[in-house]
């Protein structure tokens, strides 16, 4: 048992080397794996699952909205990449470029897409010219491409997948509820289904999305106390209108601009999961997005009887809708316990000859390590109970977390010595301008990771300043 | 009437030009749109809905024989893609090239994937070792680029959607078993789902795939006589395994190369979708994959209890599993009748005051124009039934159309006379050359579509040369 435990779970200690323990367990879980293009890398099943049950998820999300998909090209040719001005400079230094297509240079060099603002514009200015056209709702499903330096797997690679939603509006009113809503739905969707409590507010002019009037973001705290941004939505105005001559004809019959929104949430999820719920024997799946929910393990597998049982349980089990799996590999059982604790698999089922005499099993739970005695009678109804409080346990676990590592500060000397020696969100008034964002970054290392939906006056001056504040904003140090 | 006809159909008629009818559908119906990168399209949420009903469907039948999702990364480096000689030679006259990454030149220039085999062997190589990792049977759902010159929507374009599954194995045996099951699937997914019969077969060598030992296809024929390569299977033996030095340790403790299969489908299947089934009014989609299968248009919307009545019918077939939509827009009914047909929606229910009076409503089949009176009472299994029998005759009526299409020859005269004046499959005995595989493709304009698995003696002599003939052929023009 032991050696099981070894075999399956040499991993660095999370206290020891957070950054180490991640890489190990993004290995020992088979979540992805390097490859020959730096930077890029292959999500294998196990990580890929996690994606499939995210988009199935939220796109049911997304379409109860109102929401369809489409596809867009993979490539932007550059003329187009730089017709809104904010956003080519934002993205051009970070793109990849097509510059030969089979044996010819290309007249025009193509970026391959690093997001797809250029190309909506393109297509709703061909192809919305009437109110009647208002709103179209859009969403893909994709990959993008940022030429990064520094890359870590899920967390930030060349190549990501993510869904891009891109909406036109008849009016300044409609975009901005679009704004809100999605972001709202990215909240609701990490809290409910991934268990994992967000902060949602809006970025400031300095972090906003290059070519957006406003950017929200939900905000999460990761295990180590360093903050992720988990999904965005952007009001773009008609900025990108007027640039791309994105006009319609209204009920008035006059012509006027479209009002736009993007949004999007990225694989990146998949490293937040790890990083809130993980632990040292690895990672640790909501029920509600875990592709196996429970795995049955039976105990003294060649007895008379175990393996049949074991087999009919998970039947009844997959009956009542719960996803689950039996595992009667030759493998031994405390191989088989390790093994699915690193997958992070919810909930375990163990059963052997005892307990088939005893008609029950023993339910272990893998957020709390806690093993319960249960009745085979009635054992789906049980087990479904179980993963919803699970799910909810998890919740709770990270938000106590994140709340016990969240720090108001009102100096900038508190500030300076929180991001260092106590990580976590940092609350601290601010004045709104720049300057202080600017010089709070320098002195701290922390930037602004929100300014809340939800705010709560501090103090009445800004904390770098001490001129009037006018917003509590997050302060963090971010992945 | 005639207005709202001419307003929605104005398409030009398919027996006139063919091309022509097919560009209209497209545009129409919204399927796709051209795009400012020449040869890359816009697929419409008209058009992607009938590709999530593809993937949906075509996913689970994959993942029923034990094949798991995975993604591999966008580029391949030049010197990954040259491993494998046949391949490299089959694909780098087509491929884009990036040649820079942010603001600097790549050290070694990587192409836009044309197809992962390199990435999957690359994987593959690095991470499988022994016996007990095998089979490995992965797939991705992604686009690929290959820079055709001439591009047509969904048939032809520089980038497409497709799945292309991976697999590795053991044995030589159990390769060529995952070939032709794979194939199968194709086959009984384009059969029972998109109504389309196909000719199952090995495809020439001089028409396999680059670097393939074997390759299986299914071909189908479109309304125009032409064929369509429908999906392909792939048997690589061990060539890439060695190229790659993809080896594992067998039971018996030595090291053996591993067998690899690669299958693909595309979006071109909605193109077939559109060529097999539609006629002059518009697109046809089949019930199964149709995303809109039943739309319910009250008549005479205004009059008292009518959109009611229409509303509580769609949420009777709705909670039936029938996937429905009310269409209660301002439109005249006449536009809508038109609407529907041309985007192919299976069943269309009109009901109006007379029929509620009555307790009844008349059922409109896209396939057939059919009109039926059905009773209020049981509607749902009524149009449930109904919607099978409309599969079913779609299948029936395509597959006439195709044998009455398929031609046997016995000479060249024969065969370019039938080439030249009754377009379809031609069905000629061969020796096994590619000399007269050349020939007749020179003098006929037809290329071998494939090799069927279901062989008849049509003469004992070769078409071309006379030599004794040693395999039945399925030979045309196509897309």
């Amino acid at each position: 048992m032991a050696d099981d435990k070894k075999l399956v779970k040499e991993i660095t200690s999370m206290d020891e080397d957070f950054a180490q323990w991640y890489t190990d367990i993004v290995r020992k879980a088979e979540l992805c794996d390097y490859t020959s293009v730096k930077g890029c890398m292959v999500i294998r099943p196990a990580g890929y699952a996690i994606w499939e049950a995210i988009q199935q998820n939220l796109d049911a999300r997304f379409k109860a909205t109102g929401v369809q998909n489409c596809s867009m090209p993979l490539f932007i040719p550059e003329s187009l990449l730089q017709k809104e001005k904010d956003h080519v400079e934002g993205f051009a230094p970070e793109v990849a470029w097509v510059t030969q297509g089979g044996l010819e240079p290309l007249q025009e060099r193509l970026c391959v897409r690093p997001t797809s603002e250029t190309l909506f514009c393109d297509y709703y200015a061909r192809t919305v010219h009437s109110y009647r056209d208002l709103p179209q709702n859009l969403n893909q499903w994709c990959s993008v491409v940022r030429w990064e330096k520094t890359t870590r797997p899920f967390l930030r690679s060349r190549e990501f997948l993510w869904q891009e939603g891109h909406t036109v509006h008849a009016t300044a009113e409609e975009a901005q509820e679009r704004t809100e809503m999605m972001l709202n739905v990215y909240a609701d969707f990490c809290e409910e289904d991934l268990a994992i409590p967000v902060v949602r507010g809006q970025k400031t002019d300095k972090e906003k999305f290059a070519g957006a009037v406003a950017t929200y973001t939900i905000e999460s705290l990761m295990h180590d106390g360093k903050a992720l941004q988990s999904g965005t939505s952007h009001n773009f105005g008609d900025g990108f209108a007027r640039a791309f001559g994105m006009q319609f004809q209204d009920r008035d019959n006059s012509l006027k601009y479209m009002h736009q929104t993007s949004w999007g949430m990225t694989t990146r999820m998949i490293g937040a999961i790890i990083m809130v719920h993980g632990d040292d024997s690895g990672l640790k799946l909501p029920p509600h997005i875990a592709p196996t929910q429970v795995i049955v393990i039976p105990v003294q597998m060649n007895k008379e009887g175990v393996l049949e049982k074991a087999s009919e349980l998970t039947e009844s089990l997959k009956a009542a809708g719960i996803r689950v799996k039996l595992d009667d590999s030759d493998r031994r059982p405390g191989f088989k316990f390790a093994d699915c604790e690193m997958r992070g698999i919810p909930l375990r089922v163990e059963i052997g000859p005892k307990d088939i005499a005893a008609e029950q099993c023993v339910l272990v739970r893998r957020d709390s390590g806690e093993k319960i005695t249960a009745s085979l009678d009635n054992l789906a109804a049980t087990v479904t109970e179980l993963l919803e409080t699970i799910q909810r346990d998890m919740y709770e676990r990270a938000k106590a977390h994140r709340e016990a590592h969240t720090y108001d500060v009102q100096t900038m000397e508190e500030f300076a010595d929180t991001v260092k020696n106590r990580p976590g969100f940092v609350r601290a008034m601010w004045c709104g301008c720049q300057e202080c964002e600017d010089k709070i970054k320098e002195q701290t290392g922390a930037t602004s990771r929100c300014i809340p939906f939800r705010q709560e006056q501090l103090s009445d001056t800004c904390v770098c300043c001490g001129k009037p504040a006018t917003k509590m904003v997050y302060w963090g140090v971010a992945y």
